[in-house]
């Protein structure tokens, strides 16, 4: 279709097929069959009002999308779509340092908001691994997770109300400004991982927090997986609230090591990155190291922000150092934290039984597995085979098939083992009250 | 009716005129139009399941009770109906310390869980004025807050799972065991604070936090409230997180003293009781009580928990001694934190032009007030003037009705001005998915 009665009324859009192709994909290596019929670029909310009655009134599916960071497919756009990239609505609005809270239009890319809270001495908590490069209303549409998130929480509790533009056109507001609030029910946290489902946000209210006073860091290496979890876990029953607990196993130590040149993977098996912040960052961080110690092979503290900065660095590299051995499959299970160290070992089974390459890194304070599967490393069916086993491992031990990548098109299998068929279904008829003609992002979360 | 259908196979339930009375009524002070049908006490969830679905079939609404505690009349139930009562529903099933998880049965009066968890070095953090009577099951209908909220959040922050009869009697499972998940939409959140219209909660997975090792308490006296709110604000500014910012104005101090033979009203204007936990406790309050000094006529410190203790009870007795002077109106408006100082301002106006006697009491670190209004202060017509004033006030200024008391009856005349039609639409459409036969707790909280 031309859509000419929709294109007439905007300022930006494209059917270039070199922009479409570029707008059809996300970080999840997904390939939709075909190319969407057109691209609009929204620069106010009129066009995303616009855009998505014409396509109610039409029965044309669209795809919000902001930086194309997903890698779950949530972002991915075939043939017969109209993709509504939301990038170029990137103000930030507002930023009260009385109040800590910033309102912001969704394009805004996360690390940009991030800075722009420091000027003010806040910070917005939520630090997913992509921030350099996703956006806030991305983060919203997968209720990002990250780093800090053990002690700050995820993208959901930072965000206090939303503007989104329904499947009918009409615009809505959810949530309030008030750190509190409890009149209606809470839309804003239903529309925060519902992965464009719902509502295309078109703007958010954000919570933003101190920043610490002050931060220490713990790097250790364990033996094996287990005492490195025991030591998370021994850690978290003292008491102390860690900031970051970060676990990656012997093989992500190795690809590290690949690509900068260190020395990691000859100092220990598993290492943790543990980090403790605010005023007591430094009492608690002695109590962590006495807990650690007895379970570790190694164990070294510094309150040097520079030093800590390279270890957060040396973590944030895992992904892409990875990368560098070929096409991945990035998973994403959580699990009880009391079931984590025996999930590390099942991961490690899996691998072991289907002859797939997997490296492991983890949010081991909230017990969130990013299981990197090298997809190419083994024949497909086998590769399948292990994909599906980390999944029912994580359903098997009461965990999820996502902590905080979202459910996209990727884990769509899994969905109904996961929620069971009366929950699914009244997923579909909540998403039938929110998008009555099912055009927004259909087949995505839900299925 | 009489009900005999259900009733024949229950195993515990009255229609006794005295019993039916007492359970027809929270602490709203609302009186409904004549008694219920029957009152069901659950011993299970059969029962629970087994009385929804009859109500569904016969068309009869059901009001689901847990202490009748609450006190915007939730809970209270008229000709007609029938009452599910589940405080017998009240076991602790499981604590685990290594997950810092509970799970519980909705009748648990919510000290018990908070006592229970101390045992394994944690607390349940929601700690409403109420906590001695209610149960978790009514804090989860109305999204209790309570005094460590604004560093430890509200109940919905620490509910990750629950279990819900819908309105056609099915049982549902929401959310997870883990810390982290983003599969499907957030029912979980969508069911917290939603005053049993779309489900009657019969179980709960809840998140524990640590005990604090240590608390440093302030209390502070002011000239002014706009001076307390200005030292509160000032501590946040810093970059300081109290656990506790409890403000109580000089009618409140005067009330107080009354009841408790105190001096506290001599002593200043406005008190500030301010907190400070964790291992940065006593660190964090050096910093507050430099920040605070300028701007108090008084501040005075203490790490001992037994002074620390009888000032916090000093708090929590703000209520039951204004309560001495007659019936009350608990009002419980939330507004941005840079609005409260005006807010406070504002309800003293109000006072002043309507001549009604209002007393304030506010966790001023979230922005959440409660005027309390001395219902035969003053002829109804002015003290419905003053209530309306103050609701008028809290939407003009981005505030809500209720931060964390819920809407139940007595707000339902403001539901609309705050949330506007188009999203109360959204709200009733929903009820409908979660409740087709309109059957559950019907009139309440959405109106």
């Amino acid at each position: 279709m031309s859509h000419v009665d929709l294109t007439k009324a905007l300022a930006s859009w494209s059917t270039d097929p070199d922009e479409l192709a570029r707008v059809s994909v996300d970080r999840s290596g997904v390939s939709p069959a075909g190319l969407p019929d057109l691209v609009v670029f929204a620069k106010d909310v009129d066009d995303v009002q616009r855009t998505v009655a014409y396509a109610a009134a039409h029965n044309v599916p669209v795809v919000p999308r902001g930086a194309g960071s997903g890698v779950a497919g949530g972002a991915v756009a075939g043939a017969g779509t109209i993709v509504l990239d939301l990038s170029g609505l990137n103000r930030i609005v507002e930023i009260r340092s009385d109040e800590a809270i910033a309102v912001v239009e969704p394009g805004v890319i996360t690390a940009h908001l991030d800075e722009a809270a420091a000027a003010h001495g806040l910070r917005y908590a939520p630090d997913p691994a992509s921030a350099a490069i996703s956006t806030i209303g991305g983060n919203i549409a997968t209720n990002a997770g990250g780093l800090r998130c053990v002690k700050y929480g995820v993208t959901r509790d930072a965000v206090l109300a939303v503007d989104a533009v329904l499947g009918d056109g009409t615009l809505v507001s959810t949530g309030r400004r008030t750190l509190k609030g409890v009149t209606g029910y809470d839309l804003t946290s239903l529309l925060v991982g519902s992965e464009g489902t719902l509502g295309v946000v078109v703007g958010a209210t954000l919570r933003l927090s101190p920043l610490p006073v002050s931060t220490a860091t713990a790097s250790a290496f364990f033996a094996t997986a287990e005492d490195a979890v025991a030591a998370v876990t021994a850690v978290q029953r003292r008491g102390l609230r860690p900031s970051t607990a970060e676990l990656l196993d012997q093989a992500t130590l190795v690809a590290i090591d690949e690509a900068d040149g260190g020395d990691l993977h000859t100092r220990g098996e598993v290492f943790l990155l543990l980090q403790t912040d605010g005023y007591g960052a430094e009492a608690e961080m002695a109590v962590a190291e006495q807990v650690i110690r007895p379970l570790a092979t190694s164990v070294e503290t510094t309150t040097d922000p520079d030093v800590a900065a390279r270890l957060v660095a040396t973590r944030r590299a895992a992904l892409p150092a990875i990368e560098r051995h070929g096409r991945v499959l990035i998973e994403d299970i959580a699990v009880p934290r009391s079931r984590l160290a025996e999930t590390v070992t099942a991961v490690a089974s899996i691998a072991a039984a289907t002859g797939v390459r997997i490296f492991v890194f983890a949010h081991a304070g909230d017990g969130n597995l990013h299981p990197i599967v090298l997809a190419d490393s083994a024949p497909a069916e086998q590769v399948d085979r292990a994909v599906a086993a980390i999944f029912e491992h994580a359903i098997a031990v009461g965990g999820t098939l996502t902590g905080e990548h979202g459910v996209g098109v990727l884990k769509r299998p899994w969905l109904a083992a996961e929620l069971g068929d009366p929950v699914l279904d009244l997923h579909r008829r909540i998403k039938a009250v929110f998008d009555p003609a099912g055009i927004l992002n259909p087949g995505k979360a839900i299925g």
